[in-house]
């Protein structure tokens, strides 16, 4: 069954969907819950509160060094169910193929989903094929959207934002942006840079359990700057930050430098931006660095009590300058 | 900002995404789990059984008789949890958008999903847009999940189905086929056959009442017999259907014989098979008729204890055979 290409009946329902369905994806996915192959999957409700998100992955190409688009849709959902303060259980996995696409590849990004999946402790219990004619997709889409559980006791989010919080981010910045620029061909350098791509939710459950931590975001499409804009935006205070505490690799400040991207725009796949209480936020620090995933973690600047929903930058020289949100197009399908 | 087409900007996390969500998504959606736009949404359990599923939609085009792929992506959601006996509650809606396609008419879709979402009492709670290069997707890909609760005392699946249980079927099979087919310009007649896309959880919610039902499916992509052999699959009983008593318009049938399909394999998006228990099958089947998308509700057949997982047809002229899945392709990107 792995060897051959994705064919309109596929996604037909019939005979080889179901193929398609027993030798791919449940044998990668195998789980009590999607094992029955119901329209449905059924588990106990897994606490008080849940969290609910969803993405879609269009990353072009979908292999790119440090991860692919089974391993960028499974991590994603996973982050989007951390940053809110949430235990990622339950994930559903949509396909949309391109006519065409070569079964062997398929298998390989759904081994990349199962494994990631399996590492977190999540389950894949529900989904979806759909394959479109030739040049109406381009090779493979995926959805995922997950179901998480929040803890009694956790409350985090921008509205508990204050003035004199600290702003942490968890390592280096614009590296998943630079990994997929080297897999299409655009940088000409030597450069070996690895995609970040990673599941945050130990992470996060570790500076959580600190009990200084007032809100966390990923910074994905749009980079650091974009999700700090955000959460500008949606706490209604300022942010100001500091170019010079911003981690930033040498070869992707390079690249960057060269090619005219800003690495501080550049989309992340593995980062967390964490917003801790002033007193806390040496503990929130040491909390993050102990993990592998935060080790080169900062604290890159604070909230401020001015410049409500904006965002600020003091360079090197000390001078400051409001950062917007991109209004164009950095670099498209980059997740 | 209805006015325009969809750039690539307008998937990139920026200015221009930002003013699509407030402008598009959220104005259509709104709801208080939505608005604060964090990464995911948070709300309370429902109950102690839940219920998760999801689809991705492909339909070409994207608007037909009867409905839209905005239409459908909320109402197959709500009909993959209605048939597991859930209620549905809370989507989330993700979107893949070919760049260039008019934002008259992605609103315009995004408007009749929020109208079906809110005649059903579900709410679209997270979602995310994805924005890629013409001729890299065909104008718009919608994938939408669910979340129900399951009401305490109601157990149904295919596990629990006996020999002597009535196959009722909720009405005409092949509407939504031949309303695609009619789109696409494949019927020269002049038939005036709509979809029958519509949300069935009242309908099941209503049948489940009856305290009869073994199991429920909606006979979507690969039709009524597809659907059929899934539940003799599941099951591990066969299945026997009389031809004469399954319910087809005499339109869909005149299409089905001019073009060569067969209406018992075309996708249907509002009907239902439902499996009761013998005793109170015609309380199952009074039940359907009394609700206006089971007006036209049959007993089509019954399980049985032989030909374990195999589905039998039997004609008007009283000979018998298997009806399997189909093993091609009979219409694409019917849903």
């Amino acid at each position: 069954m792995k060897s051959g290409t994705i064919l309109l009946s596929h996604g037909a329902g019939g005979k080889l969907s179901h193929r398609l369905i027993q030798d791919v994806f449940l044998k990668a996915f195998k789980n009590p819950f999607l094992e029955p192959l119901n329209d449905q999957a059924v588990f106990p409700s897994p606490g008080k509160r849940l969290a609910f998100t969803t993405d879609s992955y269009v990353v072009s190409p979908i292999f790119f060094p440090g991860g692919d688009i089974g391993k960028l849709s499974v991590c994603g959902t996973i982050n989007d169910l951390a940053v809110g303060g949430a235990t990622p259980l339950y994930m559903s996995a949509s396909f949309i193929i391109e006519e065409g696409l070569e079964l062997e590849e398929l298998a390989k990004v759904v081994e990349s989903m199962a494994k990631t999946a399996l590492m977190a402790g999540v389950q894949i219990v529900t989904g979806d094929t759909k394959v479109v004619e030739k040049g109406k997709a381009d090779r493979l889409f995926i959805n995922t959207a997950g179901v998480g559980v929040i803890p009694d006791g956790v409350d985090v989010g921008p509205s508990f934002m204050e003035p004199g919080d600290a702003v942490i981010i968890s390592g280096t910045v614009g590296d998943h942006g630079v990994s997929v620029m080297r897999e299409r061909g655009m940088i000409t350098l030597d450069v070996d840079v690895e995609s970040d791509c990673a599941p945050l939710h130990e992470l996060a459950s570790a500076v959580v359990s600190t009990g200084f931590v007032k809100a966390m975001r990923d910074p994905t499409r749009g980079g650091l700057i974009t999700t700090l804009n955000e959460l500008a935006l949606s706490s209604g205070h300022g942010i100001l930050v500091k170019e010079e505490n911003i981690p930033v690799k040498e070869e992707v400040r390079g690249v960057c430098e060269i090619l005219g991207f800003d690495p501080m725009y550049l989309a992340n796949e593995g980062k967390m931006i964490c917003i801790a209480g002033k007193d806390g936020a040496k503990d929130v620090l040491k909390a993050m660095r102990k993990n592998p995933l935060g080790k080169d973690a900062e604290i890159i600047g604070e909230v401020i009590g001015e410049r409500s929903g904006k965002v600020l930058l003091e360079t090197s020289l000390g001078t400051r300058r409001i950062m917007e949100m991109l209004s164009g197009e950095q670099l498209p399908r980059i997740c």
